[in-house]
């Protein structure tokens, strides 16, 4: 019996496909490029020139991180164009918490079956993420996995590398009682617990309109995550910074204690701010015990700065566009973040 | 109804198998380092001081990769401590191929389970790759993905990062007539077109021996990729490089092509090597035609140089241990890489 001659198009790999899906995010990816950048999409490599001339010692930060289940929720409303923003906005801005500046990034892609509409609408989402952020989108890996995942389904991991003066780098070394803790606002649930969001929300329709947010489920889900790299910068710069705490995985107080040196300890006060309705929501629907929110959900606080001046980082973010507040202060202790006090009702 | 509460472990993350998978690839992780790793694992922030006094224009090199459905193999063995190795060579050997040492790695790991030995097994093979490459793997991030992936299922990825003195940047800039077309082996497979193979052998348990192989099938196809980085670095160090090429999906020939000028033609010989046994197994078993087998796999050429002095470039290379020949020259012609002649039988 002669058997018909298998293709690798055959087998789950449509190279053609591949090939559209890279014309089609092309212009989007050349909008993110730094005079740095050395050559286009395509090389083995991509090509960043580093001007070792502004740097005595510089130090290269590199972070790698994706977005874990909120692609689900994507997929569910068939919308592909700011999950990469999401994606950017979880690299970067640990990228950022040592003070560095973030040069560049390279994404991966990996998917059941390339449809280049869809791929696009990925990557210009991560392109406008790199262009918030200041960064060049210098390369990237789309994968098919033809039979290991299904036709829709996707995942995004991105790396980004960024640079700092050796002299600048933040971090605890430099906390010290008196600092101001200076909250940011969140957008949103930005990008982690949405395997917990989605326990939560498994029987609802993601078209449902829910009155406290003014619009749908889904889109209060898939809001993107607030990119800070350029205002933490732009802060750092002006009036100077302790450290930053990007707030993932881990919440508030978790995130916060990675930061402080072990004769410190962070209190922030719960009354300074009231989380957006999507937390309490989330809580009440679950339901899930407000310890456990606070240590998976950012509660409307997606980053922090470490700082001797308060009110005038405040001012400056808030000027950005960052709403932002003195949430609490560093006092002598033992490396504890600690919660205080009760949110506003 | 009261409903008991939901925390984020029942939602399909478990936060102390993450701990306890960190705590397992820790030492493997750190048998990477090189004196210009500032911090370790658990920072936001991998760091690496360049030492800007070495380079006059460096250029940063960086290459995202993942290893495709290997990993199916992988699985299918239960054997999770070498697919870093793919993983690995995946990147490095794209980084060389502009001259660019790798100085260091970035991972990410989508699981649907984090089952911690398998994830410090995963890890600990791609941190035996990054030694043997002469990089450090200075970050990562393993993600669980609960319900969206099985719990033995997973997925890699990584970028590496590298640099190269701007005049030494290798490419079709350097390459002219009269080079000579040197191969370097694959060890196998390496860990391109396995949406085909595995269609091949999809019927064949993967512990059956194929007298060909001298070993079972699935032993044959998990072979871990050569890693060519050293090598390349030294020979280029030592006789002079032009241009690299790696070959990867899309074969020799459209490999080849995308590091030649369009004033000249690469010719390779088919005849100057016969490829391994586990190529012409996958032909006769498919069947798949000789034209998709060889733009689709590597036939047993893993990388190309192409230099001025052949016989020193294959004598560098076979004392280093990596089998190598002259496979072919450069002449005048407009661009293209062509194979021309038959394998020996």
């Amino acid at each position: 019996m002669t058997r018909p001659p298998i293709s690798y198009a055959e087998s789950g790999v449509d190279i053609d496909a591949g090939e559209r899906a890279v014309e089609l995010m092309r212009s989007a990816v050349a909008r993110t490029t730094r005079p740095e950048v050395v050559g286009g999409l395509g090389g083995f490599a991509g090509l960043f020139a580093l001007d070792v001339q502004r740097y005595r010692k510089p130090l290269l930060a590199s972070t790698t991180d994706g977005v874990g289940t909120k692609i689900a929720i994507a997929r569910g409303l068939d919308r592909h164009d700011t999950i990469g923003l999401d994606l950017v906005a979880m690299v970067v801005d640990d990228l950022v918490v040592c003070g560095a500046e973030p040069l560049f990034l390279q994404d991966y892609i990996a998917c059941g079956q390339v449809v280049p509409e869809r791929i696009a609408a990925i990557v210009s989402g991560i392109a406008a993420g790199c262009a918030l952020a200041g960064c060049a989108l210098v390369g990237g890996e789309t994968a098919e996995h033809g039979d290991l995942m299904e036709p829709d389904a996707y995942d995004l991991a991105a790396t980004a590398v960024g640079v700092v003066e050796t002299d600048d780098l933040l971090g605890p070394d430099r906390v010290r009682p008196g600092d101001a803790v200076v909250a940011l606002a969140s957008s949103g649930l930005h990008s982690n617990g949405y395997s917990l969001v989605r326990r939560v929300i498994r029987d609802r329709p993601l078209d449902e309109v829910v009155p406290e947010f003014g619009r749908t489920l889904g889109e209060e889900l898939l809001e993107p995550t607030r990119i800070y790299a350029k205002d933490c910068l732009a802060l750092a710069a002006a009036t100077g910074v302790h450290a930053y705490s990007h707030v993932t995985g881990g919440g508030l107080a978790g995130n916060l204690a990675r930061v402080l040196p072990p004769t410190v300890d962070a209190v922030v006060d719960r009354a300074t701010w009231a989380p957006p309705p999507v937390f309490d929501w989330i809580g009440a629907h679950g339901p899930v015990a407000p310890s456990e929110l606070e240590r998976t959900l950012n509660l409307g606080v997606g980053m922090i700065a470490v700082l001797p001046d308060g009110p005038a980082a405040v001012r400056l973010l808030v000027e950005r566009g960052v709403p932002a507040w003195i949430a609490g202060e560093i006092v002598p202790g033992s490396g504890e973040a600690r919660l205080v006090g009760a949110h506003p009702r």
